[in-house]
Parts: structure tokens; C-alpha cells; sequence
């Protein structure tokens, strides 16, 4: 009988979209039973919450504290435990975790601080468990395919690349107070970075993604469209490579009538590739001299990497959930066999995310110096 | 704690890709639990397959006959049976297992004859279970929200619907006697209808389902495009409804360079609607005189049909397996509220589906006359 | 210095948008002088007009006979005379010019009845001249790509067609009785088609242009969906033509959201073809099993008569008024070099449409039994 | 008799893809007669041209010096002269023609530095002569709509907006030395910038032109992606504008698989607007708060600007040279009568881009810093 994992989750309490999302996501492939749960800072919510979703009650806890001890102890303990709590309690989370030897998903931003993230990583790396950060888009089979071709070299030299996560969602000054918008541009709920570290972050871990490179430089400006933010709300960041592609991501939560407004295109030395998550399915790719081609989530044609991370025939739509169960399915995989190399994003990954946010900020104090990472 | 739905499942055996389907789709909403199973004709490979998924072993069943005897009598038996084994066994099985009392989730075609499909649906009755047929495309957002639009009035009467499944997958010559291509055109194995049967129903039962009126005639004209092919790979269909909105279907196995090729565009008095499976999370509408608006799933303005079945915020691409989810999720609400009204295709659907593939074979054979159905 | 053309122009005046778009044409590429004209039906209106175009006086004619009389005694006569009068006047002018050795552009249709456009073709044979019929969007780069790629064999044989004109411009019940609507839908001013003859013969003659096919039979379903119509604003073609390729044909006029909707799907052995008027510039070219690929118009790798048709590098929109355009430099060709093959439509063409007007009229009188040209 | 102005034209010669271009779209609407020209630096090859495009021989000079000499001298002198020569002669050119009384079209750059650029200015506003300069983009019927409804308060303050002109064709580096492309990254021929210069400041003029400001400062990263070229083949600008606006501009010669590449997105307080020069005829506006909304050339609901910018009805495509040809009738409209306020781009805005582009040169050689125009 295929080995199912039990799975944990701390966060993601009722109501909560993200916690939604990851449930949904483990559900997808039968891979693992939601077997523990602190699923809410309230106790009593959270046990009523884990009773609704099936998590037998001994195994409801109040508290992750509670949680990580029983867990620790028990017989038949949890594999896998996801994080998925406010972004400031994601370090002691994680280090709590990974110490008593739990392989560890952890929702973005890893943790607030650059240090915080280092120390992550270096704990994970001695810990030897499986560690993630969630930057679920990096699961769409497309843009899987666009890291396969582009590790192929069916690019040759990327030259360029352009990201983009801009959406309209907090463009409505009448809203602007709302409590659920608010709290996003306030540095002491949110950080030192708004839309940047919510959303941005996603498109510049995709092109890292696919890129295989790593973040050189960043100069960057921020701004704050909407009066009384202390965040920004539109940011432009320029972006130099490890190995010579430049770039610009922008991100921007003013965008109105961009829906979503995740994508990438991609320029190299033999073609040019882009994707858009609205229609993540085709990804449109020109070999240099010729013409555009449309590859189709699904056909014969693609890489292994693309296809594993489909679940239906081409020509049928897929989308975010799938993505996001990929990351849960590559877990999966690792976590049965070690030696197993899936493509979800690490800590390593979320740590390069921390710096990249912190040196864009210092960028945009300083007029848009360039930044080392 | 929510409870979860006991399902067993016949046929969709290994490497099926409809199986498999079924069961993501089940497993979407965490509302069932794969609990027997009888899942290929070869006993072996049934009882292997059922392990491999976690099918307890005294419920992992040979064939769909021991499967029922046991079922019938066990003290805590299955809530639903799917039915996905080869079509002419379909009559048989939810014949049987309709009057033992189970809830039936049937693959399309319900049965092959007119006559079968009336016994289904009589007996569907007069056992007053919940019966469905797995028209799984009318289960997206957008559909569902295209549907409300039409049943709320805001096209008027609908004057013209156009309806297309036309897909290129039979089109090479190369490949046309490849066993797995050739069934589909042996009248022996695949009755009356080839395309028509298998694709085009499917977009003949949306333009029913979102305009809520049953077809009144059809004229139809079938064609071989391919030498040797005694089956049509190409229909065209002229159709009426019940109150008067005129329309037309085109369905093809030999058109190459559409992927998947499933879309609709419906035209009233006050205004026209347009939606593609490929591109499924938007559905086009322009009120008469005015723009044509984007309508996006997930968007608060959606019909409170198309709001229960996303599972993610707006902006986020959803697929074919949260549209095929929605009937699992639909049945459930069923089952476990006998008075729910959820949107899944009954038996009277599929049986309107076996009389219209009929008439339009009988009509395609006097050269295009209106049949009535 | 390049020999410019003397042209004539009858009807088209004031007001009149067919007129304007044809001076446009005719202007584009600076072949044309506008040189003689009987502009309106009113001889005041005509000769006013003609003043503010800068025609001559003594060549602004009070009527088409006038036109006749002088230009064939004029010791610089007109090159090419263009007919844009109303439908039922175009078989005697036509006649009349061809009989007195000029050449002659008619506006479509290029008459009412069978037996006239059969004594048109038979007179151009006779006359020699070059004799054309204003099917102008065959002059699109694109659809000249498509024709060239067919004709080269790059879809093999073509086994289906599927040709679309389908607006939304008469859907309004309110504005039925609009004189400007309404004359459209009366047998006495319109003949025996409305939206066929009027929009969906332009598809009809575009299907055969690119398939360098004759039409053999047809199969036709009319509608009339406003309330007092006594001619189709909605109709359905099965096509079959001369060398086996099948089809249909959808034209409307009651397609609500559909701002002009001309376009062409071709479907051969090798591969398929894609082509919308409302997105000219591009032409989507699916090889059997393969990716699909987007031509652009004004690349490298066109055809030389797609090449020949556009004005402006690739990358840049160009519009319907180029193609139109085209057919006027076609006949500039064509004029100036009798044994130059330029791809206007000629009478012959024209002859075809209203053979398969009338062939679907009839058809659908008798309930959709197929009729042949 | 309409009054058709005598128009002149130096350089575009024959070959030269500008000169056709500025030809057609002098022709589309029968405003102007080529009477003069001086279209090439070689004397015979000037003649021979304008003989062959019609130029009476006494007016087809051998340089634009004579041109100017005799222009001024003769009876009946040209209206409208246009320079369509390489750069560098801008300058001299349209001040000549300014002094001796003529109205001017200037190809941009309308000068290599800003000082001749201001001296222009002044001198086209002491002679009270028309000054144009060919941002020929500018001229697109839904350009000029986003315009009318930033003006018209439909987007309230402007926000964010999103510039690109980033195409492909020099990215092909066994293309690099071809003379055709190699110039243009040689600053002895190019001047200070090659693709923002070349592509970039159109999109860049668009925005300012829809937007209605004056651009403030800029900040802007050059870089080189082919080895050896000595300009910049991709730059990305931050912007902001005189009335609080801020934005970017991409522009590039490296983005493979961008046939075109120039687009505009704009973001204010009250909606959004979206358009591309690759699909013209639809401009995508977003209300806050509700669906997108497709509004399409020629339609009844466009504000006047862009109802006179079109001349053919709602869903026919119309492209470039439709573009073009609307800053030649809106010359015409000016020429014929001075008190009109015609939309065409001015010596001002010709100005305002040669600043640009020294600011962004000098932004990027100092690592990016802002630099006020």
C-alpha cells in the first residue's frame, strides 16, 4: 500500500485563504492525512476547527508549543508540518521544528530578518530535514518547462528578464482604512516592506526559479500611491545575475485591472519565452529568427519536469492548485526518498528572498543604488 | 466532525486517465473517503490497484457484482458509487446498484440506447436516490455563472446558442489505426456515434445546462474525414430548443490545432455571452449596445452558483479538476441534504443526451432532416 | 514617370462609407486619379460632390448613362470604373461599361440573379477586360498567406472548413424599424437574403479563395430571430466542395458581442489554419502534431503574395483599408499588365456567391436538403 | 473644391521604409499633392525618384538647399514640407524651412542636442508656423481615447503608468555587424543613445501624450547585451511626471519574440486603461472596483477625438498607416485653418524627448541617479 504521510499544520484557521489553499493542496494526490493541527491562535477555535476537518482530538493542540512537545513524543508522529501563522512567528516556528527533527514547510516570507533566515538555513542543513518556503507558483508545469528549456540551453545566454506581480487590489482609497488592507502598510504589522515582500517577492523567486541564477544586485524605488501609507505600494526593481542576465521585476498592488498579474518573459542569446499566471497553461516560446510557438501544458513535446507536475491531458485548464499541490507532491517525494530531487523552493531559496527584500528597501532609501545581496 | 462520504468506485483502474480524475476530483474537498473498489476487469490487477490506493482489502473487490452483494450487506456500506467502466456495462451496473439503494455517479454516455436511459431514469425515481451523470464541464465558475445570468434574465431570451467541442486528437493518418484511436470509430465498440458520442455531448449538454431548456429537433450532418472510418469524425448539428432559441453544434475529432476546442457563445435580446474551456476563468458578456465586460471567477459580483464553486481568490487560474471537484462537491451536498438543489447532471440529462446522439445519427442518415426528440 | 490610372466611380457619394472606403483604397498607394464620377442619385448632390473630391467638371455626370456616353467619346477616357450603387443597378451598369470597353469593379453582389451574373461573366470573357468583384478582404496579407500555403501544400488535403460572419449589429428589437435596419430584412429592397448576401457571402468567398476550391453543394438553415423579419439574420451552411474538403458556414446578424466576426478555420491532413478580420496581422499555423505557431504579417518567411500585400514592416497593425487597398492595386497590376495574374476577385467568383445564395435559399425553403451550385 | 495642400518631401528615398510610410499616409485622405522633393543625397537618384512617384521635374531638386531656394521663390510654393533625413540634419533643415515661412514636419529626433532642440522651439513660435514632429503613434484612434478620458477625469489622478517599446531585432549576434544594423549602436552615427532614442521615446512621448503632464525626472539603467556594441540595446526608466504621476519605461532591441513591443498601461485613482500597438482597435478600461471593459475603435461611445481618428466602421481592424495618416490630416486641419487644435505632437514634445534622453544618459552613467529635465 503507497505510503501516506501525516501531515501537521500550524495556522491556517478557519476562514483563512492560505490555510484553505494548503489543505486543498495535500489533498490533491492522496499523498497525506491531516493527522495534527494548532490551526488558530484561539484554542478553543482552533480544536473546533481541527474537529470540523477530521484531526482526532488528542491531536488538536491549542498551541504549536504544545503541538511540537506531543508531537515529539509520539509514537507515530507527524512527517510533515506546515507553517502557516503571521510572518513574524514563522522563525521560532521553523527553528522549533526543524530541531526536533520535523521536515518543515514554511509559509513566505521565511522569516523578517536576514539573520533570522541565515540561521534557518544553516539549522536545516545540519538538521538534514526537508525544509520549503512556499512560493507555490514555482509549481505551475509551464513554468517548469521554462526552467527545463532554459537548463537545456534551448535559450542559450539569458540576456534579459522581466517580472511582474501587479495587481489592483489595494487601488481603492475608500478602502485604504479597511483593517483587512491597512495592516499591510503599517511597518509594524507588516514589516519593512509591503507589496514588495507580499507579492513582488513571488515573480522575483520565479525568475530566479527558472533562471537557475542567483540575485546579484538590485537597485530599486519604491512608492506609496495611496496617501498616509508607510509602505510602498508600487515598487520597480532593476536586477543583475549571477552569471550576467539582467532585469527588472515590478510589482505594484495600484495595478487597476490587472487581476492577478504574476508574469514573466524571458530573453536569451537563441529565443524568448513568456508565461502569464492567468492563463498558465501555454507558454509562448520564439527560437530566435522564428516564430512564436505556443506550448501547451500537457503535450508530448515537453520536458519530465513538466510533466509530472500535470495531473490531466493537454487541452484541459489546470491552475493554482495544482501548482500548489506540486509543491506537497515534490515534498512527498523527497520525503519518501531522500535522494530524490523535486523542484520545490527551499529555505535556501526563502533566505535569497529575505535579502533580496531588505537590499530593495535599502536601495529605495538611498535613491536606487545598486545593492549587493 | 464533518462527515466524510463513504465512495466506491468501479472501474478506473490503473493508468485510466479518467479514474484518476475521479478520483482527485473526490478527494478535492476532503468530503470522501475511497472505501471499496472493483476497479478493473482483470481481478488481480483490481485487488493490486485497490491496495495501491489504500482500499482496505476486504472492500477491494473483483468485480462490480461481488462488490454489490457485499456492499448491500456490510453494516457500514458505501454512500456513492461511481461507475467507469467501458459504456456498454453502464445500464447494467447502476440498474443494479440504483436498486440496491446506492447513489449512482455514472460516466457519460448513460447508456447506449434511448430505451436503457428511460429505464434509469424511471428507476432513479422511483428509488429516490441522488443519480448523476458526469458531464464534469458543467462544472466550472463560469459556466455555472452563465447559467444564473441566463436563468435571471439578463440576456432576455436567448435567440442563438453556438456550441463547439472540436479537438484535433483523431487527425493524423498515420496514427488512425493505432487500437487506441481505432475503437472509437468501430461501430462494435463504440455504437452509433463516434465524436458526437464522446465530445460533442459534452458541449450539448452545457448549451442545455446554462440555457435551462431541453432540445426540441435536431438536423445533422456526419462526415468521415478519414478513409476507413465508419464512424463520423466530424458532426454538425442544427438545433432547436424547447422555448425557441435556435442554435448550432460543431464537433470534430480532425482539427488540428485546436488543443482542446470546448467553448460556447449564447446571444439574446439583451446581451451575448462567450466562454472557452481553455481559457475557462473568464467568461465574456456584453449587454446590448454596450462594452463587452471581462467577468472573472472568483469576483465579487459572480452569482452566488459561481461563488460556491471556486476554491481560490479572483485572479488565480482554477481548472478541469475544481470543475469536475464541483460535482463531487454538489453530490455530497446532496446526499448529506436530500432537500440541497445542487447544480450536478442528473440521469434525465443523460438520457436527453442518448435520444439527441440518436436523433442526430438517424438525421445524419436521411440527409439532414429534422429529427424531434 | 509611373503611369497613374484615370478612375471613374459610380455611386458612392456623400455620406456613403462604402464610397469613402473605396476613394481611400484607390488612393493608398497613389495609383488612382479620381477623374470622372456619377456619385449620387441626385444630380445636385452628385455634381457638389464631386467639386469638394476635385473632380473635374465637365467629368462630375449628373447619372451613370451621361458617365457612359462622354467617357467612351472622352479622347482620355477612364481606365477602370467602380460600381458602389445599389444592389439592383449593378447588372445593367456593368453591362453597359463592359459592352463599352472599360474595366469594371462591381460591389458585391454582383447581381441579383443567376442568369445575370452568368451573362456578366460570359460578356467579360468576350469583352476582355479586366472585371472584378468587391470581395475585399480577401485582400488581407494573411488570408493571402493562408491561399499560398494551401495552394503550396502545406496542410496536405484540406478536409474541413469552418467559415464565420456573425455580428451583432441588427440584435436591437428597438431599433428593428430604424429605416437604416429595416430595408435590409424586406424581400422588395434586399431580394431573397439579408444577412448571407450581405455579411456571410464575404466568409463564403474567402473559404473558396483560400482553398482554391469551387463550391458544389449546400445545405443552409435560415432563421429570422426579430419578430416581423421576413429574411434570415441567422443562418447555418453545410458546404461541400469540388475537390471533397466539408464545412460550414455561420452568419448572424443578431451576435450580440461580436463586433464583426469574420473568420476562417482550416483544417488538412498536415495541419491546421486560423484567421480572425478583428486580428488580421496574425495567422496561426498548427503542423500536424506539433506546436502551434503564430505568422506574423511582414515576416520574412510569407509568401510572395502575402509579402506583396503589405505596406509596413512586421510588428506594426495594418487594417482593412490596406486590404481593400490591395484589390485596388491588384487591378492597377492587372490593368497595366494584361498577363499578370494579381488575386482580385473576378466576376467568376462573384458569378459562384450568387449561385450559392440562391442555392441556400432554396435549401432552406425545403428544410436543409442539399442543393448544388 | 476642397483645398488639397502641396506637400514636400525631403529624403526618403527610393528603399527607405519611413519615406513610403510618410507617402501612404499623405495619401489616405486626399489632403496634400507631392508637388516637390529633394529625396535623396544622390542629385540623380533624387531625380529619378521623383520622376517616378510624379513630381513635376522643375520641382525635384537635387538637395534641399535648391528645394528651399526655389520653394521660397516660386508662385505657388509647397504648404508642408517634410524632413525625413538621417538625424544629424534635423536640425538645420527645419530651421531653414521655418525661416523662409514653410510648416514643418520633422522626422524624430527632431535634433541631437537639447540646445537645437530649445532653438527650434523658439523659432517655430516667432515664425507662427506649424511644427510637427512624426510620433506617428500618437495618431491611433484608441490612443487618442485614453487621452480624452485621463483628460476627461475617467481614471481621476493618474498613479502609476507602464510604458514599452521592446522588440527583438537586433538580437541576433550573427546580425550584429550587419552595416544595416551595426550603426545604430555606433554613437558616431547614432548620437548618445541607440534604443530608447530609436524605439523607447515613442512610447515614452505616448505616455506623456495620454497623460497630459510633462515629465519631471528620471532615473534610468542602459545596458549593452550584445558584446562590442558601444550603446544601449535595453534601458529601463523610472519616471515621474510634473502633476505627481510616476511610472517606467522599458525599451529594448534584444526581446525575442516581440514582434512590435510598444504598449501602454495606466493606472489612476478611478480605473485603469490598457493598450497595444500590436491589437490597435481595442483599448481595455477597468472602472475601480468593477469588470474590464473592451472598448473598440469606431464605436458610438468613443469621445470625439477618437471618432475623427477613424475611418472605417466599429470591427474592422485599422492599423499604422491609419495612425500615421491622422498627423497629416490633422496638419491639414491646422494649415487650413490656424485657430483648429489638432492633436499632432509639436517641436515642444520634440523637445521634451531629446531631454529625455539626455537625462536618462546621464541617469544611467551616473549609476542611476534622478535627473530633472
Amino acid at each position: 500500500m503507497k505510503r501516506v504521510l501525516k501531515w501537521g499544520l500550524i495556522g491556517g484557521g478557519k476562514g483563512s485563504q492560505i490555510g484553505e489553499a494548503h489543505r486543498v493542496a495535500a489533498r490533491l494526490d492522496g499523498d497525506y492525512q491531516l493527522t495534527a493541527g494548532a490551526l488558530d491562535i484561539d484554542p478553543q477555535r482552533a480544536k473546533e476547527f481541527a474537529d470540523e476537518l477530521g484531526i482526532p482530538s488528542d491531536r488538536a493542540y491549542p498551541n504549536w508549543q504544545e503541538m511540537l512537545v506531543k508531537e515529539s513524543a509520539h509514537s507515530d508522529p507527524i512527517d510533515l508540518v506546515t507553517i502557516a501563522t503571521p510572518n513574524a512567528t514563522h522563525y521560532e516556528i521553523a527553528k522549533a521544528f526543524l530541531e526536533a527533527g520535523f521536515h518543515v514547510l514554511c509559509e513566505k516570507p521565511l522569516t523578517l530578518t536576514v539573520a533570522e533566515a541565515k540561521d534557518l538555513v544553516a539549522l536545516a542543513k545540519r538538521a538534514g530535514k526537508t525544509n520549503a518556503v512556499n512560493f507555490g507558483y514555482s509549481g505551475y508545469p509551464m513554468v517548469r518547462q521554462a526552467r527545463a528549456m532554459i537548463d537545456q540551453g534551448e535559450l542559450g545566454k539569458v540576456r534579459v528578464i522581466v517580472a511582474e506581480f501587479a495587481h489592483g487590489s489595494h487601488a481603492d482609497a475608500a478602502d485604504a482604512d479597511n483593517p483587512r488592507v491597512r495592516w499591510r502598510y503599517d511597518p509594524v504589522q507588516a514589516g519593512v516592506s509591503s507589496v514588495l515582500a507580499d507579492a513582488g517577492v513571488h515573480a522575483l523567486h520565479m525568475a530566479g526559479f527558472v533562471l537557475g541564477q542567483s540575485l546579484y544586485e538590485i537597485s530599486a524605488h519604491f512608492d506609496s500611491c495611496l496617501a498616509g501609507r508607510k509602505l510602498e505600494d508600487n515598487a520597480l526593481l532593476s536586477l543583475r545575475y549571477s552569471e550576467g542576465t539582467i532585469g527588472h521585476l515590478w510589482t505594484s498592488a495600484v495595478a487597476v485591472g490587472q487581476c492577478h498579474g504574476l508574469n514573466l518573459r524571458i530573453f536569451g542569446e537563441k529565443g524568448g519565452l513568456r508565461w502569464s499566471q492567468e492563463f498558465p497553461n501555454q507558454l509562448y516560446w520564439t527560437p530566435l529568427g522564428e516564430t512564436t510557438r505556443i506550448l501547451e501544458r500537457g503535450a508530448d513535446y515537453l520536458s519530465p519536469e513538466a510533466q509530472i507536475a500535470s495531473r490531466i491531458t493537454v487541452g484541459h485548464a489546470e491552475g493554482m492548485l495544482g501548482a500548489f499541490g506540486n509543491l506537497y507532491s515534490d515534498l512527498y517525494r523527497k520525503i519518501v526518498d531522500p535522494v530524490a530531487k523535486p523542484l520545490y523552493p527551499t529555505f535556501d531559496e526563502g533566505l535569497e528572498m529575505v535579502k533580496a527584500v531588505h537590499a530593495a528597501v535599502d536601495s529605495s532609501k538611498e535613491g536606487g543604488v545598486w545593492k549587493r545581496l
